[in-house]
């Protein structure tokens, strides 16, 4: 598997939106009748969900696996595609797609363009990343430097050294960094709506030491309220209580953790006639209103639709055999399987 | 699992037919639904093709498991329906089917009568058996005692002993079993239409040692041509050379090798419209044209069917799912992910 980053522009028999366990095996689906890929997914690494949400859980309905963690199902299926190479594009979102079955163009958030002849979609329930709070100009501060204006990771702790930072939220990663930060910051707020945190009580009780020292101030039970800031640079972060009363906040950095959102993004914009329930495509083929380009997974929709892991794998097989026809205009599909002729490095 | 042979009445909530691995896996989804079952199957044991025709082979497109032989993937799938502790009737074809929706009668060969709310068929290609020469009035000495009349398959090598045995065919199974009862036999004819064996090298070899001793006799190049006998008594093989020219062999039994043949048998005249490439459902319930009655796997045929196990697991959710409003009519279902719920044993 070769991981790029670069901002270039590549060509292949098949674009996949998405690295997520569906995404993979359509890699696998299309290598097995010669097809190469390309994958685009906006995390930081493979497995969609499966990595960066639950990679510890059991998985019991995979079948012939009774029993597999999220994690071990894509390391399983990072094996079985890595006979066919596929190039995967990371933390790189899709943004526009134009072009015809044949000759498409995927273009992503890096830069990178990805001319290719089929498309298939598995984008589960599209990009996920951070809640962004409903604050007025917000984006505004999103793009100062390190340690400062509005920041939803914490990439490297010694940034925030010497800073006031008011952390947002009631969960773990508000709990854990409000901890980890104060040994660093000039002072750490943490705003909650409740007095109560839902975080390991071991860590809760660590910030209530902190709190008691001073080197940590619970602002409870506050909600954020407004930005304050000019040119682009944010000075304060305006909090109020259940009563509206506010209170002023001087802050350099502000980091809201409120869990995780998702979206399909510029995928809406496709015309692909994306609904609540995701992309109409056809159950057998898994071609959306658009030739050559296709849905697979749980961002595919149609009457009847499951939405298994299982179904998915299922409906990149269908992909993969109807892609096959627009990849290889010339070439008769001989079906052979796996049992008889193998994979390139099993043979 | 429980394995019954019994001619008894049993009563269940799915009959499935077909013991492979996806009628072993529609176990698992409709025991995930709360939904109990009973699996008829023709052959000895579970797996279908997979352990009766190729259990080392390897298959390498079951996503999430890289390489695994056949044998491998049906004792997995056995672990993974554990839990739902099914009841499999193994050594018996399914005869008839008689009922509607919610009130189904299954019977088999063996006499057990299964009532059944659903039906779900994963019979593959059928239930498969040897392939029984065009002989006229071959049937009337299949019934004959041990080591008498015709045989498809040797159970009991002492059974030979002092017979005079006529095998017919050239592969594995012809020559294994003639250099096997030379050991027993009064005296082995060998027939084939060609001098040359398509079997191990060192078989034939060991073979043509023999009938170098005069232990076997090679009768090539000959093909079947008629049986002599009275009163259902094998008298006599009658074979035919390329031009025609007849030689009788005195014989005790007959032992023709020709591989396999598959059947649907019954099923094909159960009113479910099955043709040549199976029998006609939906692809994303897996019906058939009798409400109640499913078709998953090999043995379902809608356009765009690929005929892969995969595909196979992933029609068995879909029956599963559909057949869940005629199970339990007063019910709703509640959607829920195997990680949210986990499996009764594993909860």
């Amino acid at each position: 598997m070769t991981v790029s980053v670069e901002s270039e522009r590549f060509s292949t028999d098949v674009a996949i939106v998405g690295a997520g366990p569906v995404g993979l095996f359509a890699v696998f689906e299309c290598g097995m009748l010669g097809m190469s890929c390309r994958v685009v997914d906006a995390l930081e690494d493979i497995g969609g969900q499966c990595s960066a949400l639950y990679p510890e859980k059991p998985i019991y309905d995979i079948p012939g696996l009774p029993e597999t963690a999220a994690g071990n199902l894509i390391a399983s299926l990072e094996k079985q595609i890595q006979p066919f190479a596929p190039h995967i594009h990371l933390n790189q979102q899709v943004t526009g797609l134009t072009g015809k079955a044949g000759n498409f163009t995927l273009t992503t958030s890096a830069g990178t363009e990805i001319a290719a002849k089929v498309v298939i979609i598995a984008a589960g329930v599209g990009a996920f990343g951070p809640k962004r709070p409903p604050l007025a100009g917000i984006r505004d501060y999103e793009a100062q430097g390190p340690g400062l204006g509005v920041k939803y990771m914490v990439r490297t702790v010694k940034d925030f050294a010497g800073k006031r930072v008011v952390i947002a939220g009631g969960g773990d990663s508000a709990v854990d960094w409000a901890v980890q930060l104060s040994g660093v910051a000039d002072k750490v707020y943490v705003v909650h709506r409740r007095d109560r945190f839902r975080a390991m009580d071991e860590t809760v009780k660590r910030m209530h030491l902190l709190a008691d020292d001073g080197t940590i101030e619970l602002v409870t039970p506050y909600q954020l309220h407004r930005l304050d800031g000019a040119g682009g640079k944010l000075e304060a972060v305006i909090v109020a209580d259940l009563d509206g009363a506010e209170r002023r906040i001087e802050a350099d950095v502000l980091l809201p953790f409120f869990g995780l959102a998702q979206s399909l993004g510029p995928i809406l914009n496709w015309g692909l006639g994306a609904g609540a329930g995701g992309i109409p495509a056809n159950p057998t083929t898994a071609e959306t209103s658009v030739p050559g380009v296709y849905a697979i997974g749980d961002v595919s929709d149609y009457p009847g639709k499951l939405k298994l892991i299982l179904t998915g794998f299922s409906e990149a097989a269908f992909a993969a055999h109807h892609a096959y026809a627009t990849v290889f205009p010339d070439k008769a599909l001989h079906f052979e399987y796996s049992t008889t002729k193998g994979i390139p490095s099993g043979k």
